[in-house]
């Protein structure tokens, strides 16, 4: 029994945004590799992207019928139609008929090039078959203004125009575009490689039947898939024994492989807080001997204990072992680190403002991340804190969208405040 | 050049959510597989799962510090602490310590079980070492109310409560709940196999140097793009010529092997429109011949020629060439499929209200869906009709949050009106 105090209690909680701002710095985007451009979607990309051409590269006809000089067809109606002479006509991907004289008319499919002269098209509706003379012709039944049914060149983009740059993150309306100007590889950042080990002697493999006073490591697979989400790579390697000396050295050896290791557990101020022990009684020539502590503290509640080192020049970052602690050390610290490496240059939480459903009426030392259901009902957005909300707690968090700042301070905050929510920085699926 | 009018231009425009509902019910979710937990991250679970146990399975400390009877520290203060002797310690993982008799302790780690007798945990801060006597013993400065520092067995769940069932999108904390159950296998349903076929003579690989009168094809990477966002894994079979029987030949062979075949292009009433084509005037002896149409227009703006039919029992969505359209039909048609084969009980798009942040002029004899951004401002949620809104248009599609759905009507909507924004149903990025 160890009844020595020690300088554990003393660890210096360093704000939220500090915290980011240590982890940030000490990283890069992990080095470009090259992907077919339909694997791009999601990916962060590694080059400048620009128009190579005017788009559309041509005057396009927005609709199936026939190109038309405008003041042809000014006094053109229903009841007495402007008969024009067919001279051609040009359907998608074909070149251009020749160019139209007046009282001439080209039949023009959608997505085809407009010939020089013609300044609309009338949609195919809108005319009716000239009937059975010798020479083909139309009769146009409505007027059209100058420019109707054509996109001109250059309407949407200017040859040289940026499509997307370095750190952006490629949703397939980018896919569109990188493919109609020919960008048929891409540049993109390697996506980062993140082992997960947990400690804590109380800890069960997945599979093991519960034995009395113990649990199953539930939290090793929540972080792969929190992981997953991110679009990064989870390698589990499973349970630690609480040995600073075997920790040392399994951080140590997935660092060979992985770009960061996440741990979860023994990061608190007990006896046998493994992390804890190997940040400040490190065993003599391991990997932390060496280590650069960023961080031994977050001011934030749930998540307190959130521990953040250097080892061996790779970030390895402590999270609780309890499953609401480890959910939201994830969202605020491991998630835009994550992001970072995988090329993001916006990789914080995105923060919108959202009314308070209903109050929270903790106080705390700390800002403290209330797991919440968001809502919008009447245009308002509201933000719902979740019952089950111990950090030790996991029953709320399938259903967590977002997670609400209340500031710190002795009163909490009542329903209708208006409060910060975070949402995950960029997400993947869109 | 065929001049004769035909029945294309009779096409009935279904409403979008008959047309999704025709589309929902000619499928079923892909059969069951097996993958380990920590891969079940956004997967559609095949199952019913419920707590295995009480959760927690057993009275659990929340803090380290003393297990100890609240009635023997009601009067403890830091002028007056408590004297208690220290029967034991019991870390997490350990089995419970002897039961407490009256005056004793016993040293408890976070995550470790309660004793008998004891019913609060005093944390450590909040005692002191008792001094150098023989016995063991702790001095107690706080009171604690009985259940201080103790979350008891059953908190969270109850043996049998439900966890998940079938059809729901499997979250992180989903995945944290079903380790702590000991379930280390899932049944997911399989991902859904999508092919991607664009139409169109005016198409160049995206590889290709411009040529006059042609584009690439940038539709199929989005669609990739799109797929896999949903989280279907995407097949590319490249550009089809305008040729019926050539499209029919390959959407055959392609069915063979995916589940779905998205089409891009030639679903219009232009003389050279394939997949119409193949609807109205099928080979003899094809796949389409024996085909069921499900809908052969969209009311809907842009899109409104999006088909779909049901070829060899599978079905082909046919989207627009038009970018922006092509897009649309995907999010409010292509993307509920593809969920509700890959398991979703939930496929259909998420709407929210918004208020549009500026007016949306033009009249429409269908709904309109307008690609927007979306963002919070003081709590109200804002929906920004994007410029480049054009069914043609690619310009608008990477900064698209959301479509915001105009009502047909004269008129549009007016700025700060409410309006519905429709969100892809499950982002399988949280």
């Amino acid at each position: 029994m160890d009844l020595q105090m020690d300088k554990r209690w003393n660890r210096r909680a360093v704000p939220v945004g500090e915290a980011q701002r240590r982890l940030l710095s000490c990283v890069e985007p992990l080095p470009a590799e090259t992907v077919p451009l339909w694997e791009g979607g999601g990916r962060y990309l590694a080059m400048q992207a620009e128009a190579t051409a005017d788009w559309p590269p041509f005057a396009r006809a927005g609709m199936d019928g026939y190109a038309v000089r405008a003041e042809d067809v000014r006094a053109a109606s229903p009841d007495s139609p402007v008969r024009l002479r067919v001279i051609g006509s040009v359907a998608a991907g074909e070149s251009a008929a020749a160019a139209l004289a007046p009282g001439t008319a080209v039949r023009i499919m959608t997505g085809a090039a407009v010939p020089d002269g013609a300044d609309a098209v009338v949609m195919l509706e809108q005319t009716a078959p000239a009937g059975a003379s010798g020479e083909p012709a139309v009769l146009i039944k409505q007027p059209a203004d100058p420019g109707r049914n054509i996109a001109p060149r250059g309407e949407e983009f200017r040859r040289g125009d940026a499509i997307a740059g370095p750190g952006e993150r490629l949703a397939p309306g980018h896919i569109a575009q990188l493919g109609a100007f020919g960008y048929a590889e891409l540049r993109v950042h390697r996506r980062p490689k993140a082992a997960v080990l947990a400690t804590g002697a109380e800890l069960l493999p997945v599979g093991a039947a519960l034995e009395p006073g113990r649990v199953r490591d539930s939290n090793s697979a929540m972080l792969a898939a929190l992981i997953a989400g991110c679009g990064a790579e989870p390698v589990l390697l499973g349970r630690a024994p609480d040995d600073p000396a075997a920790v040392d050295r399994a951080v140590a050896a997935a660092l060979r492989e992985a770009d960061v290791v996440v741990t979860t557990g023994g990061v608190s101020v007990g006896d046998r807080d493994v992390m804890a022990a190997l940040l400040h009684r490190p065993p003599a020539g391991g990997a932390f001997a060496k280590a650069r502590i960023l961080f031994e503290r977050t001011a934030m509640r749930p998540g307190s204990p959130t521990s953040a080192a250097l080892v061996d020049g790779k970030p390895v970052i402590m999270l609780s072992g309890n499953p609401g602690a480890c959910f939201v050390g994830f969202e605020l610290l491991a998630r835009p680190l994550l992001l970072r490496m995988a090329g993001s240059r916006k990789p914080l939480p995105r923060v919108v403002q959202a009314v308070l459903a209903a109050p929270v009426n903790k106080p705390s030392p700390h800002d403290r991340y209330v797991r919440a259901r968001l809502y919008a009902e009447g245009g308002v957005l509201y933000g719902e804190p979740l019952a089950f909300a111990k950090s030790s707690m996991m029953a709320s968090l399938p259903g967590t969208d977002a997670l609400l700042r209340i500031p710190s301070g002795s009163a909490g905050a009542p329903k209708g405040a208006l409060v910060d929510a975070l949402l995950p920085a960029e997400c993947p699926g869109r």
